[in-house]
């Protein structure tokens, strides 16, 4: 009999690979390497941000209640007390009826609560004209008010972004625990593959999912390591299989097309290892294998580069996130409008094709087996296992490849 | 005079750059250190793919016209002629009347032109029967169906993706041409600042534009090299400036924030280079210089974070693009509905922050000179020059940051 009739929904397959998944790990890396890495832990600022009171504005600190009433017909007249130059501190106080020139993030010294701005002044003598009023706290920003010292400015899970870098650098964190990034052991196997670099002969084809696999992991924040493709022959899969297990810390084998290939994964993962799961009501992408061998987390793929990268999507991508502790959606997506009707089996999560253009997802039907659909669509839609399929108009989140 | 009044459209300030980008050049790089990367050239497959014509699905090579009107109550009866193995060629031609065994992805004997799948047919003794019929052509892909030899796979200009890698890799381009990284010089000026990595004394700011910038070019597949802070001081400038641009192929040059400042970077670029643009109708990033320094293209770019990131997106990856040769957007996208009415001014392109959340994106107003808007924030809505500002509910698409 085969192992193939014990058919799972989705989120059952999510929690098994969840549950399989152990943590990376942390690293400190410097803060200008950090872009994609995930948060190993909550980030506290090391100081008030900004650490003084502030003007957002050239212009001059005053005290807002002497600039009440003040207009082009009735300036309020301001004693002219110097200049605060960038980068050091004050000097002396602000009494009332004075002013102080401060440029744009300069110290707004004591006794100010407030900047004009320089077109709405202008200077005669000594004394500076105010010719609109400003209200108390206008035009600056005061010390602690974006960030307090020890508050949290980015939380543990968070991919760093490049505007992430920036807040990180503000608070002082020139070297940012982030996790590790988890090896993912990649094996292809197939009698009919060969290596991309060789020209296939009748009955053969190059090996493309060592390459989709590698990308999409890579994707993700970890090291892909690259077995290459494994014979149909269950001493040499149990050795290959035993390697990347013991130098990677997850295994992503994609099976041969077809079931024959597929059930050699599966009679070497239950032998030598432990099958979990063996069939998921996906489509495309149902003879996916989930288990454990020597410790490690095992998925079976399916042949498919395109059923592969839907299993990625949905189930492998929970494996990663589960390593590498990244909160949320590990993967892009972009809303549009389907263009035509869906249909779908009620029970199965199906995954389909789209091409976006303009804000329209145009599902790409016709044979699913041709790679030129991967390059001719923008990405995928998933379609919930509670629906029977989706009609034209419908606002869809469509994960890029 | 201020260099500061003659404020140009976007438009203008896009083409500027344009105009300015020299093509980076291509080098080759191994297909799996490809994600990512720009093709540099249109890329042709090296051969029919696939190679032979297959069947799709596990089952028998037929002719589909010995199938007509079979069901389950009248089958078609098929000498069984043996098995197709995967990997090698199929052996004998088909006759009529006749059925192969064929798996997934394995060789359509020559004379077959359909697959039967097994799950419709029943073995018994020598025979096949056949309890569906299939048509011409069913579950099998043809010689050169996916790709032909010489056919383009993928378009010069494309960013690599993961599935891109896999086509790649069917191709046979296993050496991709690519475009080379440019490499981008970032400086930070401005009395006020100091290291991320010092504690800043009263007056003073952590440099946040270095990993900023960095970070930004950095996603858009540059190199960047970073040159640290600069003091107000004319001399330092133009001596970092020349040591950027001689060794860079752009320079992105972070302004103070005081107008002191500003007009310093616009100063030294106007005597030892040429200063093309020096006002751009955007907000926030209105204070931006476009120019050249030794024959390389400069951007003076905002001193606030988040100005700055707005003049990146707005008119910097536009520089990128234009070294690079990548076709199409360059930033990632996502579309939502405003929950609030945004005002706008007629002439300028706004860009307002804004956070999204289940496809509602809620614009950040309050004091733009925050950083934590920059954490608190999803991406930014661009409100185009033409527009008085965008209603509620009008769907937008957000740049993420």
């Amino acid at each position: 009999m085969s192992l193939f009739f014990t058919v799972v929904q989705v989120p059952e397959a999510v929690k098994a690979v969840r549950d399989l998944a152990v943590p990376a790990g942390e690293e400190p890396v410097p803060l200008a390497g950090s872009l994609g890495r995930i948060l190993a832990r909550d980030i506290l600022s090391d100081a008030d941000i900004p650490g003084f009171a502030r003007s957002v504005v050239d212009g001059y600190a005053v005290r807002a209640s002497d600039t009440a009433g003040s207009g082009d017909a009735a300036p309020a007249i301001l004693s002219f007390r110097g200049r605060v130059e960038m980068g050091k501190a004050a000097g002396r106080p602000l009494a009332a009826g004075e002013c102080i020139y401060v440029p744009t993030g300069g110290v707004l010294p004591a006794g100010a609560d407030a900047a004009v701005m320089i077109e709405n002044t202008e200077m005669t003598g000594e004394d500076v004209l105010v010719k609109k009023p400003v209200a108390h706290g206008e035009n600056v920003v005061l010390a602690g008010e974006d960030f307090r010292e020890g508050e949290i400015v980015l939380r543990k899970g968070r991919r760093i972004s490049a505007q992430d870098t920036g807040v990180l650098a503000a608070a002082g964190c020139t070297v940012v625990p982030v996790s590790k990034r988890p090896k993912i052991a990649i094996l292809s196997t197939g009698n009919e593959l060969v290596p991309a670099g060789e020209v296939p002969g009748q009955g053969q084809v190059r090996d493309v999912n060592s390459y989709v696999v590698a990308s999409f992991v890579e994707g993700q924040g970890c090291i892909p390591v690259r077995y290459g493709i494994v014979r149909d022959d269950r001493g040499a899969l149990r050795t290959a299989l035993g390697k990347a297990a013991a130098e990677c810390d997850a295994v992503l084998v994609s099976g041969g097309s077809s079931k024959d290939e597929r059930d050699m994964v599966a009679a070497v993962v239950a032998e030598h290892g432990e099958i979990l799961i063996h069939g998921i009501a996906i489509a495309p992408g149902k003879p996916t294998i989930i288990g454990r061998f020597a410790e490690k987390p095992v998925i079976g793929l399916p042949g498919h580069p395109a059923a592969a990268f839907v299993v990625l999507v949905a189930i492998g991508s929970h494996l990663i996130t589960g390593m590498t502790g990244e909160s949320g959606r590990s993967v892009r997506t972009t809303a549009a409008a389907l263009a035509e009707n869906v249909p779908s089996t009620r029970g199965r999560e199906d995954y389909i094709r789209v091409a976006v253009h303009d804000g329209i997802a145009t599902p790409l039907f016709g044979k699913s087996g041709l790679l030129n659909t991967l390059v001719r669509s923008t990405g995928i839609v998933r379609i919930p296992a509670e629906s029977e399929g989706l009609e034209t108009g419908t606002r869809v989140e469509v994960i890029l490849w």
